[in-house]
């Protein structure tokens, strides 16, 4: 008995297009001699679809497209994820399930008991656990299948929630020869470890191999990595699917495989996550080109060299603004990086819309001495201008803020912050020193011109302006951002984890808090983190914490 | 045994002010000769704190306060909300309860069973449900207490949720004297009527009174709109708390009332519920002034009005921005407006900072013809003069757009979407002009001039433009969105119940999810249907549904 493992990358909510890959990919499964194709969690509509759940014909259509794939799959059997009527009684009127095919004809569905409800995960949203389990005889093979979160809780790897059914255990008294889990697991550095320490854990506990399929691709803020998995009965790894594109293992569980490894870098993983989360931003909503300001500094660099590898160097538009404020320097080391990364760039200098501004603002705002105003000016000055090349032309406006930034409220509403997508917005400013790095030295050259990693950074909306005068030093907003934002210490715990003075960690939480208006009209921000500033967090805007 | 139902208005997370106001509350029911407070879910915390129940500082918060609630209950007992943590086994760490205090201890918790996850309420994302009643001896009574929804399954008004444990009928059993809930339940046009209804309900069942406490106040976008019931055991409603303020009713449950009815003016609520919204954003935020455009139209109009009576004449800078398209008659209506409102109106010009924009990007138009470039242009150039006024002066912003050009993306993201609130955001186009009319009508004059309400609505974006080029009737577009949005209904349904052709439906239906990436960044929506663009709502940006 062999089978396939599927990787595939749905659209979220094109049921037609997703079932056009399912069904190619059972095709392609069949030539290739597979008894079994393994595909994703909620294959058919893409995870996460949200409230599309919540319209009746949508639910109907996915019925729909299970017929059309049942009936491609004549002599095959296929494990195909899609959200189902719950027509029990229960809660919530939808179950996440897969369907388990064969040879065109349905053999039942198995539900996921496990619900995750925290973080970027609303799945109670709109679904009722299961609670039945059972084998599956599918090519000889007794077959145990489970979705997702269903695995992880065996292994210890839940965070915020401790469920009180553990479903590995449960089959484990069934004794399956396979075990089948269909996933849509988001990416986070390092995952690709834990997801093999979580199927090791249950080939241990069931003592049979066990198959772990992802979805790939992102879907608006979340990237799905793929680095589907098989681990072989002793729990071993055996193979390990493609990161960050589609892929299909063909596997026999029965024949004994060299065990593989874990391997990747870290810094070139992270890369990899965002700028797939750019490209398929792009194709999925049929858009080519973006357009991002480019200011000299680091954040726009690296904005800049994802959209060249993710859009081709043709359809990257860099626009450098400059103010009276900005120096020489700025001015050569932009179009220096422009010219490397062979993009296009145009200057529009903003001295002429500002002073318009505030010539015509001067009589309203009481002589009061300059401030963030003016900078604020500026910043919306550049925000429109690619606003109106965007309008103008089509292009997608990438915003290029990082996430310490963007916790601290250093940046500017309708200004820096515009655009359809935050490419590096879950990027704390220490990793994305670390990614420049990283593309220099992996290009064996200075794509990214050194002078743009040595400089002090600043926004050069006044003279002199240096981020140092406003914020502590970047390493200390980076610390006090994981403990704070990913872990919930508490803020002497914060102190004293990481050595910094009670009250700076204390003014930089209520500087977090603070900034929550803004960013709550921010643009949706790539997800690479624990905890992102985007989808999966959930703040009261006015609130008396703190 | 008299108890008091205290309807008060907390603030998200200020533990310390919350906490100051149930203790001042149980000094002024103990003086009143209470022997029982009733005060709203929640109560410490304020509804909803969502991701402020992660920070295990916060429950450790609560539990201090409730100490000190406890030493400030001497000869008295209280019903107080909170959430606690679950020490024993299940998927959740805390329990969204109620604390149970008698003359200075702690008698016990009550949990709450039923917990809405849909629209709004992300409740499972927290909590863990409760599953045990009893009853309790207070006042020689024997009082059964729920929280907020475990009291609504049982009158069949769940939306979207089926629970399978109904808490009132189970409570039925032990035939309390008294049902007491602590709710937190949001406006809705026609609610408070509800709310009584699932009251009778109870008390039919339970043959004893129900007494419901509610929270409110607004917290973002959500308003509580009071209106605590109390229904006598016949299930006569025999006295309902105050809109839109602060109450505390006190009530001998074995004293016959007379009965009293729900009356009130749909509109004149729904202007209350806007106005409490606009006001408790700024006093919770510490906040006085707002800015807004006044171009001369319906939507400017009322969100003028509604800030006029949230903050105070004084409080409300409107600011004309004319533009080479705008018409005489949008001038002097919005003039006209202001000088009835007996508000500030600046005017500064649009013309200068548009043309010197469009005299920096030609260049880079590639001689394209005029479209909405341009058209947005104006509006970014409105929305920059606000936010440096704002800027400057520590105004907030209010933003005009209404729900039906929202739904429709007839609105220019970081232009007329500019704003720290959408003040009507979720209010249909039809409903501004019923508004407007019920205020002219109540104040026995135009203080919204007639013509601002005859004119055929304009962006004024162009010449001659009117809305009716790009959108078919408001009254077509306001059915689709109650089809649609609210209702979830299939497009050929609405086509049908509407009597609108099923292509006109399909169309606005394309444009309310294409829009989905202008709203994700719109301002925070003060929500008052059953289905907002702001919190509630999860749609993905890029999909390919429909």
């Amino acid at each position: 008995m062999k089978f396939v493992i599927s990787q595939l990358n749905p659209k979220i909510g094109d049921l037609d297009g997703n079932t056009r890959k399912i069904i190619e990919s059972i095709k392609r499964s069949r030539e290739r001699g597979a008894d079994l194709v393994l595909f994703p969690e909620l294959t058919i509509c893409g995870y996460a679809p949200e409230d599309l759940l919540l319209h009746q014909s949508f639910i109907d259509g996915m019925q729909q497209r299970l017929d059309q794939i049942m009936r491609a799959s004549q002599g095959i059997a296929a494990i195909v994820g899609l959200a189902r009527r719950n027509l029990f009684s229960g809660e919530k009127g939808l179950f996440n399930s897969v369907a388990v095919i064969s040879d065109g004809y349905l053999l039942g569905f198995q539900d996921k008991w496990l619900l995750p409800t925290y973080d970027v995960f609303n799945e109670r949203r709109y679904f009722e656990p299961g609670n039945e389990t059972r084998l599956w005889q599918i090519g000889g093979k007794k077959v145990g299948i489970v979705i997702c979160e269903d695995i992880w809780q065996h292994a210890g790897y839940v965070d915020l929630s401790a469920y009180p059914r553990d479903p590995i255990e449960e089959m484990a008294a069934l004794k399956p020869d396979l075990l089948l889990n269909a996933s849509a697991s988001p990416y986070q550095i390092y995952k690709p470890d834990i997801r093999v320490k979580v199927c090791q854990k249950a080939a241990r506990t069931l003592g049979c191999p066990v198959a772990l399929c992802c979805q790939v691709g992102a879907n608006d803020q979340i990237i799905f990595d793929g680095y589907s998995v098989f681990v072989d009965k002793q729990g071993e790894l055996a193979m390990l699917g493609k990161g960050f594109e589609e892929d299909e293992m063909l596997i026999d569980p029965d024949v004994k495989m060299a065990p593989c490894s874990v391997e990747y870098d870290p810094m070139s993983n992270l890369y990899q996550a965002l700028v797939l989360g750019v490209k398929d931003y792009f194709q999925k909503s049929h858009f080519q080109k973006a357009c991002l300001g480019i200011s000299g500094g680091i954040d726009s660099a690296l904005v800049a060299h994802i959209a060249k590898d993710a859009l081709g160097k043709d359809n990257v538009i860099g626009v450098y603004m400059p103010s009276k404020y900005t120096s020489k320097e700025s001015g050569e080391d932009g179009l220096q990086l422009c010219k490397n990364l062979g993009i296009t760039c145009l200057t529009i200098p903003i001295h002429k819309p500002v002073d318009t501004f505030l010539q015509e603002l001067t009589p309203f705002f009481a002589k009061k001495p300059e401030d963030v105003t003016e900078e604020n000016i500026q910043s919306r000055v550049r925000g429109t201008l690619l606003m109106a090349l965007s309008n103008k032309h089509g292009y997608i406006v990438l915003s290029t803020g990082n996430k310490s930034e963007i916790a601290m409220g250093y940046c500017t509403l309708y200004g820096d912050m515009c655009g359809g997508l935050g490419v590096i917005g879950d990027v704390i400013k220490t990793h994305v020193y670390d990614l420049v790095r990283y593309l220099n030295r992996n290009a064996g050259k200075d794509i990214i011109p050194q002078r743009i990693i040595d400089k002090p950074p600043s926004a050069e909306l006044r003279p002199g302006q240096k981020d140092l005068d406003s914020l502590p030093d970047y390493q200390i907003v980076d610390d006090v951002l994981r403990g704070y934002v990913e872990d919930y210490l508490r803020v002497d715990s914060i102190a004293e984890k990481y050595k910094i003075p009670i009250e700076t960690v204390m003014n930089l939480v209520r500087k977090i808090h603070h900034a929550e208006y803004k960013r709550r009209q921010g643009p949706p921000i790539i997800r690479i983190s624990k905890k992102s500033f985007g989808v999966g967090r959930h703040y009261p805007i006015v609130q008396g914490w703190m």
